[in-house]
């Protein structure tokens, strides 16, 4: 596979690098903003995830010889660009909210100044990224509240594209899912990966029992059993039989999970296994995980819903020129009129403003710099929200990687801790707080 | 980025080939079968899109240095696996639905037979790719046919996964897409690839005039202009101008399109533009494609919907253990209990049955070898559906690269004329032809 990113995007964003080259004009400052104008799926908030994995993707975004040749060949811009192109390396700024980070309809996430030509190159894969994984980490984020501290694994890398279903894992984990059952997220990420049997594995043996043994005798009897092939009941049994009361958990995937799971918890008490654990995995999303967090269930597994974003796969963030400077240096601010898609021109800055008692209560938009203010990370009002992650071309460190990700997790924990109750509603309504322009 | 593919999978088909290597299972002969139980989205007919890639991402299903590295620090197998992991390469059969084809509840869209070990570890990567390039091919087939004729271009990258998105391009166009603005998928599977200008471009210039002259002037007069940054009516007047009756098109990214592309064709055809043909892309689906077939719309970009799956972004197919032999090499059908997920043990064979007017009538699963069959291709009662792809771990020609696409495409258009009318409908309901089981 090649490594360079450069193709990931549309055939529009060169052709307009080539027209601006011949026109003089694609070496005009622009400021390009990534936003979206309303939360889709009716969500109460947004969560940006993606920003490392963009970040990282910008490092590779090279023109080399495979890219340059096709481009020749299919004559998708003339030789000058070509030749551009083959210097290309990014030496703009780019801020934004940081990854984990909340957000509301209009929120500035990422800016991206640059030349012309340099900026409107990374719309496509700009989009791509943050559309995908906000998605995902913003149906975690619900899922995770569902839960109410019970630990969800992210499994469904079955219903989403192989390369997605990396990136939806590690939203996932930093919208505060566990674990994922997605080995190349384990091996790019380091995200914690987990699971051990599926009904097939019961299903190859001669009965459950022998199925049964054959696991525990590999993987221990701290392992977790999938009892539902045949008969629940019979499978617990047999289950404490082959791997004592020791065994770690089972696991539920059919059913009416929760008179099961009730029945499951009895039955297991009665054999004495009273610390073995119970997860279900059965087509769960944040509604059926809430309908079950008060039954004594200890994990969820969660796979098509997390990974397609429950009911929203993609979250509806766009990119658009929002302002120029002039031959003289001066920023014109500039924006589309047609009335259905209206964009605020020129550069922003973003405080979130809390309650005296530390809860959020609005997004405050400022049109320009905005206020002195305070850094990111300091509570109270007016916290500033952006951050620099590219600086003259230099990506700025703790963005990237795992410490990114370790980062980000912590960082959405915290921001939405500060989030007013409402947010935690799993019902269609408005945003958590409003989004006022200053 | 890494070439191979085999840490694309769920942790636990690993620990299952580990037990059952040490349980001395892992050998026996097993049949997996991927089908879908139903069809998402209450589609009537489903599209097999993703074979082709799948079949070469078997190819790249090798555990190196770096894979085995990463399970051996994690622990996530025994050495004793690891050992045979790193000799993994498939030599097994399997064979299945062609890309292209049209598909209906219980169809067996993949068959895999192999040694359990081999099988079981390609679940997750083949339903990852056949779920996603399959929901995004159905999708977009409806949407084909909604166009009545009129050419259709996916321009969807930015809202899905960066990988994704050059998929999406390529099932697109298997399902009669025309082309993509996707770069990648034009250098990766040869899919024509297309566009020219976005709002930005018009926005970074001093006037639409200067936009329109810059863009003239590299691309030619032949190209799109994008006449809705501003006032429509005179961008369209702006854009003839500039460019000359011989303009390629105006593109509509805004507004009430039925309302607004009848007084564009006006006003084109009262400036003595005949020619220039009118493409529309805002936020289309099969529904608006269908509602603005009939006005005087050239062409269509459809951008998230069809990456989506139009409200389907997965399809819900299963890979299930349905055989195995037993120590005398007798084929034990074998089939989960639990009730809501029931499947259909063994071995089946599949025949399309038409009406003597060649109509679609019924998709016919054999238990067992099935009748004596016609060969793919054939018309007629009874058409075989099943076609091998790999045999003895021999990949059959014809399936994959840019072969394995135009048959794909062609394929589709045969398929999809054969079925009877209501599987036009865009509402949802019951599939278009029934699954009988014989």
């Amino acid at each position: 596979m090649n490594p360079s990113t450069a193709l990931l995007t549309d055939h529009y964003e060169l052709t307009m690098v080539d027209a601006a080259l011949h026109a003089g004009t694609a070496e005009r400052r622009s400021m390009f903003e990534l936003f979206a104008r309303r939360l889709s799926g009716a969500r109460r908030y947004g969560v940006v995830a993606g920003t490392g994995r963009l970040l990282e993707a910008i490092q590779h975004f090279r023109f080399g010889d495979e890219e340059l040749d096709f481009l020749r060949e299919h004559r998708v811009v003339t030789d000058r660009t070509l030749d551009w192109l083959a210097n290309y390396r990014f030496s703009g700024d780019i801020w934004g909210y940081p990854e984990g980070e909340v957000f509301f309809p209009g929120s500035p996430l990422l800016t991206v100044e640059a030349s012309f030509a340099e900026g409107v190159l990374l719309e496509t894969l700009a989009l791509s990224i943050l559309n995908a994984d906000s998605a995902v980490a913003t149906a975690a984020s619900r899922m995770r509240h569902a839960a109410a501290g019970k630990p969800l694994a992210e499994m469904g890398s079955r219903r989403t594209g192989e390369y997605s279903a990396v990136a939806a894992a590690r939203a996932a984990y930093i919208a505060g899912f566990s674990a994922t059952s997605n080995l190349e997220a384990g091996r790019s990420h380091g995200i914690p990966t987990m699971g051990t049997a599926a009904h097939s594995f019961t299903l190859l043996h001669d009965s459950e029992r022998a199925a049964f043994e054959a696991q525990v005798a590999t993987l221990g009897t701290d392992t977790t059993l999938l009892v539902d092939t045949y008969d629940i009941e019979q499978g617990v049994r047999t289950a404490i039989e082959v791997a004592g009361t020791e065994l770690g958990a089972v696991r539920i995937d059919s059913g009416d999970l929760p008179v099961v799971v009730a029945r499951v918890r009895e039955l297991l008490d009665e054999l004495g296994a009273t610390q073995t654990r119970i997860t279900v995995t059965n087509d769960l999303d944040e509604y059926t995980v809430a309908a079950l967090a008060a039954s004594p269930v200890d994990s969820f597994g969660v796979g098509t819903s997390v990974v397609v974003g429950s009911g929203t796969p993609t979250m509806g963030m766009v990119y658009k020129l929002v302002a120029h400077q002039d031959d003289s240096g001066e920023w014109i601010p500039v924006a589309k009129k047609s009335a259905d898609k209206a964009s605020v021109g020129g550069r922003k800055s973003v405080r979130r403003a809390h309650t005296p008692r530390g809860v959020a209560r609005a997004e405050l938009i400022y049109l320009g710099d905005g206020p002195a203010g305070t850094t990111e990370g300091e509570a109270g009002d007016g916290r500033e929200v952006l951050v620099p992650f590219v600086v003259a071309g230099e990506l700025q460190p703790g963005h990237t990687g795992a410490d990114g990700i370790a980062a980000a997790r912590e960082r959405h924990t915290l921001r939405v801790s500060e989030l007013p109750p409402v947010a935690m509603s799993l019902t269609r309504g408005d945003p958590a707080i409003p989004t006022e322009y200053r």
